[in-house]
């Protein structure tokens, strides 16, 4: 009987479920199928492109995003943690499949809400509802300032704000994949000064460089010492 | 007795109220106050990081909108018309401020909607509710994926993502204050390369240069010419 009591403690740290009570929640899980499962390590959790049929949750365990360019020329991993809810962003509006694919790293427990009964408790919830219109209209929000942002200065600054911009969060192990032709572009200045500025911060024990790839253990580090540098 | 039915019109026009029948819209004016007014030419409708208190319909007449870059170096004027919903992303969210400053372009009719009746029709009236998270979710999925889109080749193709990016629509008249070492930083090239483009579109009549601004009196002109370049 311990089981539905944990899933609630994890649910209650998920944004979205912010502020329901016991009784509350307690309704929601009588009126609509609520899925728990478990995946295994390695398992696709939700697939790049792939229509969003249901709102999913990470409630224990952890996993890996991962983000491809719309060229495919590059991309960014990222892990993160439960509790954690997927994409909330890409479950309406006008293209409602997913961004990125999401794997479970361990075992995973999940719960999955169908789309119709996401739109059941949205109608008739509304604390559930001003949290998902809070969290979805906050990534509006976040992403579009990000484009009146100024070009951050010196070229390590550039490098950081890169991945951040992309990056669902400021912290955490994330792996760029990206040869050093196309990073100099994105970046704007030469292939030379990508590698030195690399070699640098890989010096410092800030990141490793691999072929094609630049792994970032504790991206949180990395933007430590740059804000400090500055 | 034409007024009610004129306003009617055009809300339908306007993604928000798109699918609400007569009855149920008159359902919506029975419940909540709805506040109709006029404004003058270069009033200000909204005002850049004011609270936003409520949801500004332009129903009638043009306006023209203002953002500025973060470090204020740099903005955008772009002119639209109604029938339109004024930054509906901002209404929620970690930042409930408006964006940029909308002005009175001649005479226009607003429809205002607080920000607890809002609530209230969110709550009640399920299409009215489906439209708003569809609108919300669009405009986080549309910035979100800017950021993984290929930066395009050429200056001519950069200088036409820089201000699309940026547009709320990709179509009408624009205006660019910027000085042209900002202009040539953010499009990564030199001074001369920017002035030697500008010059070129200039004199094909697509835009014109003053001090510090750049005006483009059809967008759309502007990103079919460069569409057929390439």
């Amino acid at each position: 009987m311990e089981r539905p009591q944990t899933f609630f403690d994890r649910l209650l740290e998920v944004p979205l479920f912010q502020g329901i009570g016991r009784g509350e929640f307690m309704e929601i899980a009588g009126n609509v199928k609520l899925a728990f499962h478990k995946v295994k390590n390695t398992s696709v959790i939700v697939c790049e492109d792939e229509l969003c049929r249901s709102l999913v949750f990470v409630l224990n365990g952890s996993f890996c995003s991962e983000h491809v360019s719309d060229d495919r020329a590059f991309s960014l991993m990222e892990w993160g943690g439960g509790p954690a809810v997927i994409q909330p962003e890409n479950l309406f509006g006008l293209r409602t499949r997913y961004a990125s694919t999401v794997r479970a790293v361990g075992d995973v427990q999940l719960l999955e809400i169908d789309k119709h009964a996401v739109t059941e408790i949205l109608a008739r919830f509304d604390i559930f509802r001003i949290n998902f219109l809070n969290l979805v209209s906050s990534q509006a929000q976040y992403s579009r300032r990000l484009l009146w942002k100024s070009q951050s200065e010196g070229i390590e600054r550039r490098f950081v704000q890169f991945v951040a911009d992309r990056s669902a969060r400021p912290a955490g192990h994330k792996t760029l994949h990206i040869n050093m032709i196309r990073l100099a572009d994105e970046l704007c200045v030469t292939r030379l000064t990508v590698s030195k500025m690399l070699r640098k911060l890989e010096e410092k024990g800030l990141l490793q460089v691999g072929r094609q790839r630049i792994d970032i253990p504790m991206f949180e580090r990395l933007l430590q010492e740059i804000s400090a540098v500055g």
